[in-house]
C-alpha cells in the first residue's frame, strides 16, 4: 500500500452514504489515510442538476440520504474508473447485481495491491445454480482480496449516529487493524474475525429464517414458537457454512454478523414482514412485494431457492428441514401451516 | 432406580400445571414410568372447595391454568412429604424463595437414589450477597443430584401445545435419557446438554439484558443499538459462566435456554417493558411494579444487584460494563441515557 491509504467508496445509495459519514471523517482526521475520499456516483439529474455537483456544492446526497452532511472531503465522481484508479481501498456497497459489470470496467484499471471490501449484504446466483459470493466475485473479476462488512446496520440508524457493532471478516489478518481504522467510530464498534465466508454467507442466510419468522407471525403461533423458529435457523445458518464453507469458528456467529443481525431482521425487516402477510392475506409473493414494497423484491424466497438447489445437490435437504420447508412455503409446494410439522423432528433434536 | 420411575411433581402453579399435561401424558403412555403421578398442591379453597379435590374430581386446575383439562393420572395431593416419598424423580416448579423451606421438609423423606430436576427461572440470593442456584441448593439440602430445564417456554403457549423447544442441563449422563423421555413431547423438543450451571445461570442473567433492552425502548434509540445490547448482554453471559461457573461449552448458549429465551425475553418479557417504561414515565422500579406488575417483582434488577456483587468483589466491573450499567440505572446510579456510554468501548471491541 501506498504511504497514504487511498481510500474509494463504489456506491452512493443510503447504506454507501450513511458509511460515507464515518470512512470520510476517519480518513480527514487519522493519518494513515489520505484525506480525499473518492466516491463514485451513478450520475442522475435532480432538479435538472448532476447529483454528484450537488454533492459537491452541498454536502449532501439529496437522493439517498437527504438531511445528512457528508464530510467535506469526501469527493463524489461520476465516472467509476476515475474514483478508483487510485484507490488502495475499495468499498463495494452497489446492488449486488451492479457488481460483474462493474468489475469488468475495473480490472486492469486499479493499484494491483488494492484491497477490497464488500458491504453488500446478499448474494448472486452461480451460474447453473447455488450462491456465488460476492465478495469471490469481486476476487475472481479483479484479483485482489476481498473483505466484507455486516452486521445489524440498519443504513438510516447508522447515519443519525445511533450506537451500533459490525462485524469485518477479513481472512488475511495484515488488511484487519487498516480496514477497523477506516470504519470504526465512537457510535460504529467493529470486530474484526478471520471467518469471512461466514460473515458474509450469515448476510444472506438470515433472510431465509426471516422468512420462516414470518410465517409463525402470520400463524400467530406465539413468542415460544417464533424463538424456536429462529433458533432452528441458526442452527441451520451455523451448519450450513460447515458444510459449504468450511472451517469457521462458532463465535463468529455470536457477532453482530450473526446472532445480532438475525434478531433484528427476524423481528423488525421486511422479508418478516411480507411472509406475515403471505400468510394472512393469501397473496403471492410477487403480488405483496408490488403492494408492500413498491416492486422491490424480497431477498429470502430466492435465497432459499438457491439454497435449496445447494441443499438438493448434496442430498441434504432432511438436514436443514427449516430451509427445505420455507423454500417449498414460498414456491407453494408446501402450505404455511405444515412449516412446524417439517421441524418437529429436527436433527438439533435427535 | 425402581423398575417404574415414579414422578412428582412439586409445584402445580401456570408452569407447574403445564408441564404436568406432558409430563403426565408420557408417564401414562411410556413403560418406563409408574402411570400415577404426584403432584403437590399447595391447598386453597376455592368457592368453599379445596383445590385438590377440585383437581382430582375434574382434571382442571382452575386457579392457575383454566381451561386445560390435566391428564387423569396426575394426583393432586396437598401434602408435600406424602407426594414425594415414593418418587424417583422430583420435578421442583414452584417460587424460588419457597425452595429452602420444602427441602427441609423433605430431607430424609424421600427415596435415598431419587433425582430432582428444577424448572425454576431465577436464584436464590447466597448468604452474604451473590447468587445462590436453585440446583446447588437442592443437592445440598437433599444430597441427591438435580437436573435443570430452561427455555423459551411461556407456560400457557406450552399448555395449548404450539410448538417450542425447551434445554435439559444435567451434569450425570447417566440421567440424560429417563428425563429426555420423561419431558419431550411432539411439541415440546428438548435438548439435552450437560453444562448443567450454564443452563441455569442463562436463566438468571437474561432478565438483566432485558432490562437494558427495555432501556433501549425508552430510550428509543432503535433496532441497531437494541440488537447490540443484546448481543453484548449475550457476550457478558457467556463470559459470566466461564469466570464464575467455569468449563461450559459455547454451544450451550445456542440452545433454547441461551439465546432463544434472551431473545423473547428481550422483546415480549416483562423486564424489558417495565424498564421501558421506566425510563418514559421517570417513576421509579417500584412504583412501575406496583402499578403494572400488581406488585409482583421484576427479576432483573435484583438479580443485575447480586451479580454486581459478585462482580465487584473480584473487580470485574469493568469486565461487564453492560450488566454494571443495568445494575447502575436500575438502582439510580446512573441515568438510563448513560447506558451507551459505558459500553461504547467494551471489551468485545478490543
Amino acid at each position: 500500500m501506498a504511504e497514504k491509504v487511498n481510500v474509494c467508496i463504489v456506491g452512493s445509495g443510503n447504506w454507501g452514504s450513511a458509511i460515507a459519514k464515518i470512512v470520510g471523517a476517519n480518513a480527514a482526521a487519522l493519518p494513515e489515510f489520505e484525506e480525499r475520499v473518492t466516491m463514485f456516483v451513478y450520475e442522475e439529474m435532480i432538479d435538472g442538476k448532476k447529483l454528484t455537483e450537488i454533492i459537491n456544492e452541498t454536502h449532501e446526497n439529496v437522493k439517498y440520504l437527504k438531511g445528512h452532511k457528508l464530510p467535506t472531503n469526501v469527493v463524489a465522481v461520476p465516472d467509476l474508473v476515475e474514483a478508483a484508479k487510485n484507490a488502495d481501498i475499495l468499498i463495494f456497497v452497489v446492488p449486488h447485481q451492479f457488481i460483474p459489470n462493474f468489475c469488468k470496467q475495473l480490472l486492469g484499471k486499479i493499484k494491483p495491491n488494492a484491497i477490497a471490501i464488500s458491504l453488500i449484504k446478499g448474494f448472486d446466483k452461480a451460474e447453473g445454480g447455488g450462491i456465488d459470493l460476492i465478495s469471490h466475485i469481486i476476487t475472481r473479476h479483479l484479483k485482489i482480496p476481498c473483505a466484507v462488512l455486516m452486521g445489524a446496520n440498519l443504513a438510516n440508524e447508522v447515519a443519525e449516529g445511533n450506537f451500533c457493532e459490525t462485524t469485518i471478516g477479513c481472512t488475511d489478518k495484515k488488511y484487519g487493524k487498516v480496514l477497523r481504522d477506516l470504519f470504526q467510530a465512537n457510535h460504529f464498534r467493529v470486530v474484526v474475525v478471520e471467518d469471512a465466508e461466514a460473515v458474509e454467507v450469515c448476510g444472506a442466510l438470515k433472510n431465509i429464517v426471516a422468512c420462516g419468522a414470518g410465517f409463525v407471525d402470520g400463524l400467530k403461533l406465539g413468542d415460544n414458537t417464533k424463538a424456536a423458529v429462529i433458533r432452528l435457523g441458526l442452527m441451520e445458518m451455523i451448519r450450513f457454512v460447515d458444510v459449504f464453507y468450511p472451517g469457521s469458528k462458532l463465535s463468529t456467529f455470536f457477532e453482530s454478523c450473526g446472532v445480532a443481525d438475525l434478531i433484528t431482521t427476524c423481528y423488525g425487516g421486511r422479508n418478516r414482514r411480507v411472509s406475515e402477510a403471505f400468510v394472512t392475506s393469501g397473496k403471492t409473493i410477487e403480488d405483496l412485494e408490488k403492494e408492500m414494497l413498491n416492486g422491490q423484491k424480497l431477498q429470502g424466497p430466492p435465497t432459499a431457492e438457491e439454497v435449496n438447489y445447494m441443499l438438493k445437490n448434496k442430498g441434504l435437504e432432511d438436514k436443514f428441514p427449516l430451509f427445505t420447508a420455507i423454500h417449498k412455503i414460498c414456491t407453494n409446494q408446501l402450505k404455511p401451516k405444515d412449516l412446524i410439522d417439517c421441524i418437529r423432528n429436527h436433527p438439533e433434536h435427535m
